[in-house]
């Protein structure tokens, strides 16, 4: 039986919405490309992000992907972004000792070190899972790719494991070239890359993928928060005591409960985590119960953090995981960056707090993509909001021989072109019952086909994808309609 | 005497344009970060080269930066994408062998093997220009990235020296999956990166630069190109005899007479030479003097390509630079991947052609900044045109103090947000004159102010960057006046 991940990842190759990058030579694992279909969906959904999420007050820059060492090592990443890795001394596979342990014995093992875990494995005589060879001992293993920069004098660099190191780097000079004023955000989308030990799951795991972060500046005494419009809305937890009692069942919270019982330590953690719980369930129509935020627990929580939330989508089959990563970073990055660099990174007298919102691009477009496929008798089908879907109209000729229907097909798509822009796509490819099917699997809402009678009285036949049923309107009015 | 470049730099440094990465740290050499009005002037970039540059039978990827050894091994990057250098062996500075030896002899050795330059070095006695130290024997040194993919058993892998990889390797599954038909076009924008040996001059030489690159795929025997719309166009050619005889003269070709005399061997290339110019010279309102298309020479033609022009663009106290390279690839491409692969690249019954225009996008901005830069009396400003401009519209209070003026000048920005998104910006923190120059700077078109008037009668001023003139309107007419 193909799973639902199978089913979609199919269709992503059939169509070329997103596949394997250099499949021609086996491809290389944890890395995938975007063809115009996914690539158009990513910008779409890139864009209601920004309309949501970017407010008046937040800038938003390109950072290099490339950082210098002397960044990753200020930021910690060179010292601790690492994962504790073991290999079979017989068959040489590798794995995750913490994920190894936890699999094997079932016990928790998060935050534990590299003595530790090794001592937990060679205690309780844990072997290779494939041969039974013996494991070696573990190590750190540093998540970050790194390059060399120069010729004969090469320095080392690392590609960025997070985009939020640009913003920190940059934000004496953006905060000063825009005059800024706390609060004040700083946003980024782009590329980031870990050297993952095993990526995975298609768009889930992978070594390469899009970041879009918030790095939000403020005040600590004094957040000047516009948390109230806020304040009633409930939002589902999975709380630090389910999670040690390994319950799944989560708590719904209004915001002024989680800041009130300071669960939620800023009310800017609260603030974006309501924007979130809307984002997904009112703009993305995702159903409540397949979304949950997930208060990580003391040991998982990274050492400078003031408390991180997890807001983790249920992905049918597969299980619950981080789609939106939510930090309080403190004052830590803007410290440390100002101790490596002896840079005076303090602003308005204080040294700013940062809450971080941090969504996974991929994982939301992958979560889309289960959340909206349809199966009708075998056919499946994306049903795709018209604010995602890549197209939101295709224009089709009823036939494929008769050239008055076509040139009046494409003077349509042409009329159209000047409303929709290139949200509007013509076909001409095919019978038209297979148009209709080509238009549905990729998930575009309307079809409109010329026909004879288009000829006769310029009227002609718009298909709702979702109840396949055709209305018959003049030319002139599609717009109004579609609008 | 600030060069023309400085004020540049340093207007984009004052304003958080376009910076250097990791600033903090001394910067890395070569690496910049675009602040959000450089980004906004990026994205509008992008967004009118792919209006005008892309056809209905283009389609758009994003393919990974990073590429598999096996990529770069078959495009032939691994083992020729090198610069000859030599370094001191006294102070240890690097030189690229052939810059040296045409900057101290004055002769050309473009396509001399490492031997050759070896030779001419200890033959002229060519030493350290900075301490006349002796010089290392010339090395290879390949240009690319390389970092390591997966963990104990890492293998190499390259950051792209060029987005077009991705597209040919990406070619069969679009090919297939988009139900393509030569000719056709598959493009992609992105980051490339590059090793320097000594990056200069801002966004001239980087090492790591966005390109906008088309690969257009057609029959060689059946070209199937509109050619005939473009045919008397004139372009100004430096030709291959005048490069030859040290003349910086260009002269004017049809598109037709490029053809007919064999000086462009493919009508695509043609076209797109043809395209490039009204891009250039109509939209984005260049000079025609500032351009050239320079016939590359025989000796600095890949291999692989039936003919290279440089689109060259004169930056002041510069001189001319490459921003558009235009390259016939020929089948190379897919014929290597092919071979390396064992994938079938040929497509209805051949191997498809390939021309090739790739578009230095930093470079361009660049350009525009040169083009558009206004000096009035000790004040530097933009002169964007309306589609590159950062923003079409600000709007502001006329004082600082009133607050009826304020909310009533908020009113007026959210209404005009309604018709120009996030094109329209506003701002209170200065007085009305610093911020009219304010605009003026980062070159905005239109400033709308609210004054005492403004609360009487609905009426506004709309000042004009480049007359300065003030006109007063209603409220209501602005979109209608602006648009």
């Amino acid at each position: 039986m193909e799973s639902k991940l199978d089913k979609i990842y199919n269709l992503c190759l059939k169509r070329g919405i997103i596949f394997p990058t250099a499949e021609i030579y086996g491809s290389l694992s944890g890395f995938f490309d975007y063809g115009e279909i996914g690539l158009r969906i990513k910008q779409k959904l890139i864009k209601i992000w920004k309309r949501f999420f970017k407010e008046e007050n937040f800038v938003e820059i390109e950072g290099n992907i490339i950082l210098p060492r002397k960044v990753v090592e200020a930021s910690g990443h060179l010292e601790r972004f690492s994962d504790p890795i073991t290999r079979c001394k017989k068959c040489k596979k590798i794995y995750r000792a913490d994920n190894l342990i936890e699999d094997v014995l079932g016990i928790f093992v998060e935050g534990k070190s590299i003595e530790e875990l090794n001592e937990i494995i060679k205690k309780n005589n844990i072997r290779c899972l494939e041969c039974n060879g013996e494991l070696e001992d573990v190590k750190e293993f540093n998540l970050m790719l790194k390059t060399f920069i120069g010729s004969l004098d090469a320095i080392d660099a690392y590609l960025r494991p997070e985009t939020a190191q640009n913003i920190f780097v940059d934000f004496k000079r953006i905060a000063k070239a825009y005059r800024k004023k706390l609060p004040f955000g700083i946003i980024q989308i782009g590329y980031s890359f870990r050297n993952e030990i095993s990526p995975r799951q298609f768009l889930i795991r992978m070594r390469s993928f899009t970041q879009a972060e918030i790095e939000l500046f403020f005040n600590p005494s004094d957040e000047k928060c516009p948390i109230e419009k806020y304040l009633d809305i409930k939002i589902p937890i999975l709380t630090r005591e389910a999670q040690r009692k390994k319950e799944d069942k989560v708590e719904f919270f209004s915001i002024k409960e989680l800041i009130e019982k300071n669960i939620v330590k800023s009310k800017w953690q609260a603030y974006f985590l309501a924007k979130e719980f809307i984002f997904f369930t009112e703009i993305l129509n995702f159903p409540k119960e397949k979304l949950r935020f997930r208060h990580v627990l003391e040991e998982e929580t990274p050492f400078y953090s003031a408390g991180n939330f997890d807001l983790e989508y249920y992905f049918d089959e597969i299980g619950w995981k981080e789609i939106v990563g939510n930090a309080y970073r403190t004052d830590y990055d803007l410290s440390t960056h100002m101790k490596h660099s002896k840079e005076n990174l303090s602003f308005e007298g204080i040294i700013p707090h940062v809450v971080e919102p941090s969504f996974g691009i991929d994982r939301i477009i992958l979560a889309i993509f289960f959340e909206k496929l349809r199966e009708d008798r075998d056919w499946l089908w994306f049903d795709f909001p018209k604010e995602i879907a890549p197209y939101l109209i295709a224009v089709f000729p009823l036939v494929r021989n008769k050239e008055e229907i076509i040139k009046k097909a494409r003077e349509v798509y042409e009329f159209l072109k000047k409303y929709f822009e290139d949200d509007v796509i013509f076909d001409v490819s095919d019978s038209i019952g297979k148009l209709y099917a080509r238009a549905d699997e990729i998930g575009i809402p309307y079809c409109i086909t010329i026909d004879y009678q288009t000829l006769q009285d310029n009227t002609v036949t718009i298909r709702n994808r979702n109840t396949k049923e055709q209305i018959r309107v003049k030319i002139e009015e599609i717009p109004k309609i579609l609008a």
